[in-house]
């Protein structure tokens, strides 16, 4: 492989102590980078924020406590930020849409925060999205009423915790694929998402593709991937 | 506790060396005994055959081998087999039904032994049954175009593996308890039935009973008694 | 499946943003609606209270912490609490009691929450209750002395944590259908609820319906439709 | 929801006894039915291929042993078998391709059979497919010198066992989505497909659809889906 | 630590190769040597053997195949050997016995195999030894009515599969330790053994010895040491 | 089994409300009743040790924060407690020492807290004790210049998080049992004191008994049942 | 084995009753004392700083919060201190370097104290240093740009969280051997560290050694072992 | 990073779907190929030995079963072949040693054929070696009675099942580092080598590096990278 071209930027010693950043995601991949703060001193994040500014390169912040979203914003007041997911984008502004429609679909009220942070990041990365709340399996009239807004769909998030029933149900009613996220809502047998989890990657309808417990970020990333206009 | 009222019937020193029949139980409980035939030799089998034989005990032997159910078949040649689930019940002809209506739900054909363990079970403890098979939640109109039936079960055991899905949907239907009976159908990330089971356990239905995977025995088992006639 | 008949009700956007509340469940299922509040926020149980008091559905709040209840209470403060399940039930007056008797094992002082969040729940859907307490089979003539109690349930809820054995000494003593709940009292090997949960779903005495660990909710709603008095 | 329009084709009441086939899926989701061959029976199964038989209904037979395909192709001669997967599908003529590429990545020699069935699978379903094998990234030369087949793909399916680290690395190398595929190749410490089944739900490269376990047909299906021309 | 004297004897240099015998075992803890048979062939088995009967050391052999056992009789043809546990000793003659009673209880049919082993084991290391079988806690009358045997024990092995609740019963009616053995009895959710593992190191009741699945040999001679006579 | 006989002694409703307490079990197990106070309210606690106070019942309250004692000792001011295992023990004198020795090995200094409370028990069951700190399989030579002191004993806890090696070491020195208490000390793969639990468990040398994670209580119980002076 | 020649020096009985400083480890092994402060109270460790500063013992405190580090410090006021992974050693100065260089990767930056901690014991064990940051496998350049560090390293600790899957890459890219150590870094199936502890155990390229999650102290011991200088 | 310079040989079509050789790994890590058997056809092994042979490239077969082991052995006649680990090594003589020595210890002799892997595969990468048997912990004086050819080792490789104790004895008596192999050798709760596995990971003990259980060839692999000779 030969390496993306380097452009003649040079990060500071003090930066490459604690990040490579991989700015060139964005030319390589076509995605915006994302910076994980978990475990990440405010101090690091500002190091990093002042980075992307330079380079003005779109950026996610994922994870990101309202502390460390505070040392963020020191440095990129125009970005923007909700606590819930604590997802951090910037700029604020999402790109012009393209590509199809994503509908993100969550089972629970609890489950709106991962719901709320794969909508936005689908969003931060040029797509168009619904959404759709409470509409677990145990009332399904609930989400039957919703079959044309997801037959119009390019790709469905769903996300749901407990016994994480939702996806199959959803596969099996539609023809685009479903991205599946576990969540940890739910107690005791639950086990912290597991029970979910696993219950997505048997699903007895294909067509669901399953993301990390709680990974809202991931799943919204890929459903943009999958609803990406064709390259032209 | 006073012990239950002891017949004068005296085991054989040989038997007692490999069980204590509780015999009573029948009394006691109101149900028939049951043998548990893993890792029981023929021998034994046929020891506690003879004296289910003498005292003339209604009794199922469930995870019956076919050697195993034919050295019991020597002494009780009037007991029903199924070899899909190894059950053999003594007297073949089951009881006279009473109490509600037991529904029997097998959400795919691999789950099918599981179901008919639990159909026999409930039949041989008095109660009447309906079946209805392979209707996951992949293809919902298949579950709902027997929403009558469902209706009318005093209980509904519904057997599934993979994602065990199923009940949750089948208990937000009815106003009748469900018995969920998780399956090792499935492979993968379904580890022997511990995504159903895990599933079932978790269901954002309440109203879900569950048992052991694969336990088709004690599903059956369970739904009789929900659904027995009021004590006269 | 024709969706149960819509009432007129429109809910408004606000809410819909956040929970689409199946207020048909008591006409469909026969009971009160339930809420989880686990993860939801003040305001959105607000909305949700609102909502319900216009309609005026029973409703229980399951994990409701006091904050949380506060919440609900500041808009249907005719509602009833207990702080140690977090249960919350409106109107605080249960209905009139029809069917067979519910009686609530713990097994030890600990297990009281679940209990008394199972008990409070059997009677909010319309069942008589008892309560046993503190009768772990380290002392069998504690369980014993109840027997008569026992044998005059229609169900028997049985809640144990650390081995978790009750459920199978239990069930073995009775007729009816036993629901074990798995609680997460104990430590080490305990695995937070997991050492009883296997116990009773290996009972080696049939009748043992399981719910989640600590999900006294759940074994209260399973037991009360299980008592319920047969459709007329 | 209403059910799809049923034709007026009335299955036996022996068909019924083992299976409701949804034959109608082809027209709810566009694209073929599949039977999960696990713990049937070839009786059962050939029912169900007489029945798919007269109804000229597309399908793939997925985990069939030889004894079983031997079964089945009685009554499909014309259908076509891989038994490294137990892979058979009817008729042998995939459709005429449309959409994006699929391309297949098998980290290891090992993991062919399952990388062959996502193959197959998605040429049943309509996709032009090419195949890589043996590019594990304990050297990484391998997988590199594909990277323009890699960047021509509209979806990448990539099939590991052990340590499953190949999705990450590919994932950051494309713009395309990866669909991976966790194999029980291995033996200790990777639990029969555990170990890269967690490696690839923790990705660090967003943009990882993860699949159960050997689910090679799941995968193959997730690609013909991702793949799929834009409807018209 | 001066290792123990030792004697003048030469293991050959073939024995060397695939073992180093602890023959002072009995010389510094008292109790007969044993071999583990599991993965050894025949012929290392020989070779272990033959330095036994050369130097006259009582000794155990766990976990043998008939075909491991007919290697071992043919050079200690006096051996003693039951198949169900795999277990064989020389010599066939168990020492005088001394010390307190062992009562070994089996909860059910099945779990005889490993029962066997304890007992027998017990006896070779110079204890008395009773037994009772079946006698779950399904039926607590069965265990009640040896209430006196159990009472008269220095130490009582319970062995006990499926929920494994019958140590906590019985270490809650005696003030003699309790050593409790769960198998690998049970199916599903028993996880070969791991259910009643958990159960039994939670017992509820204290006094209760865990020792692993299955371990039969553990058992008895945990129970052996226990029940050894006062030092003199 | 008719239960032991009743005291004329009639707990409060109040009392009957959360504790059923065994006090009986001094006369039928020989030992002192154990209240666990996990979950217990102040109040709930206050109920009990009056009662004890009351009927004059040697009593230890296991897993007691200091506010739990607090409350306690309110009542029993002539207690004693330690914080670090959270025991209390009531009257604050031990019983006069009989039988045999009891030692109790803590392999580091962070298993301390656990091998205090076991210690603290046994003395509170009637024995003597002697402790040894710190010597855990690293350096071998500190637990080998302790062999006169193990070798003295009528049994030996030994208490060891991480790896838990030193019971197997322990156990291959003497001929005495030995009690083995996993501890919870270590992190990431120790898993909560899952690793040492199964060293314990598997250790290779026989004699081991092994007992909860952290369960001090009971290793000081058990070890004082089996070094317990002869019946007379 | 003979214990290592005994210096005539006498801890206190105050000190003996919480450790038995392994003092002789340093002549024994060639490498300084650790003390794991996890659940040592700050009178504990001031113990035992006061005999290390008595007989001049180079040593390593680890996971020493900071309460705990102030009160080694008041003892050991020259020692150093990194409260990021929590860990105090003395003297401050390292020994003079000697052996090959070692070289910590941290795959993300998150995953810096735990490199660091590696970084910092190797360094104290006499060891060369260099280390490199931030460059996952999601972005090959990163850490491809290396190369020519990372084969001047005589052995390459690799510190990595989430998927795990850096010690696998660069395992294949060099001659040297490869420590692998997994971080709890990451959530949801992440499972604390499971996840890439997994990986890493199954790595499909040789040479890779796995210490415990977050267990950075281990990875520098055992690097600064492998990278000795020659025993001249 | 420039891939290693391709010779001008290019595989058949046959052979690269199938396999894409490492043939250069020699020259870019200084170690043999390996080809690992499972689920390879004897076809697919033919086409990888008969371009080994063209190529002249020293090569490991690991897990190779006998039925394999035949097929390679057709075209590689003067290969050396181990049954009981399936490894097979070509050309059958090991290359002339150098570096330090490698002392391979296994516990018991059931662990034999891991061990015999081990020092196999270091000695086919060109060390000397020495091997230790039967000297598990439960009998001390064994281990100890080789300290000083444990003393002359470079690395040792340490292979145990069942507790897995012995690494971290091992590791606390020498300054060279430790290569720990868990195995599957025990039964019940050793969890088919977890037990070991925990073990070795959590030692108190620094300096031990563990690989997968059961995987001689890489604890041979490794040992040979950590006793290689200086790079000159």
């Amino acid at each position: 492989m030969s390496p993306p071209a380097q452009e003649p930027w040079e990060p500071s010693a003090e930066l490459r102590a604690v990040a490579d950043l991989d700015l060139d995601r964005g030319l390589r991949r076509g995605y915006p980078e994302a910076v994980y703060c978990q475990s990440k001193t405010p101090e690091q994040l500002k190091l990093i924020a002042a980075a992307l500014r330079e380079k003005e390169v779109r950026t996610l912040f994922t994870r990101a406590s309202t502390e460390q979203a505070a040392a963020v914003l020191e440095l990129l007041p125009d970005a923007g930020y909700d606590p819930a997911p604590g997802l951090l984008w910037w700029p604020a502004e999402p790109p012009e849409p393209s590509g199809g429609l994503v509908v993100v679909v969550a089972a629970g009220t609890s489950d709106l925060p991962v719901a709320r942070e794969a909508q936005l990041t689908a969003e931060m990365l040029g797509r168009r999205t619904e959404s759709v709340v409470d509409v677990g399996v145990a009332g399904l009239h609930r989400i039957l009423q919703h079959l044309d807004l997801l037959r119009s769909a390019a790709v469905i998030v769903v996300v749901a915790g407990m016994d994480g029933a939702l996806p199959s149900v959803v596969a099996g009613l539609v023809a685009a694929p479903v991205v599946a996220v576990p969540t940890s809502v739910g107690y005791g047998a639950a086990f912290a998402g597991l029970a979910p989890l696993l219950t997505m990657l048997n699903s007895c309808a294909p067509g669901v593709a399953v993301v990390n417990i709680d990974n809202g970020y991931g799943a919204g990333h890929l459903a943009a991937q999958i609803a990406a206009p064709p390259p032209s």
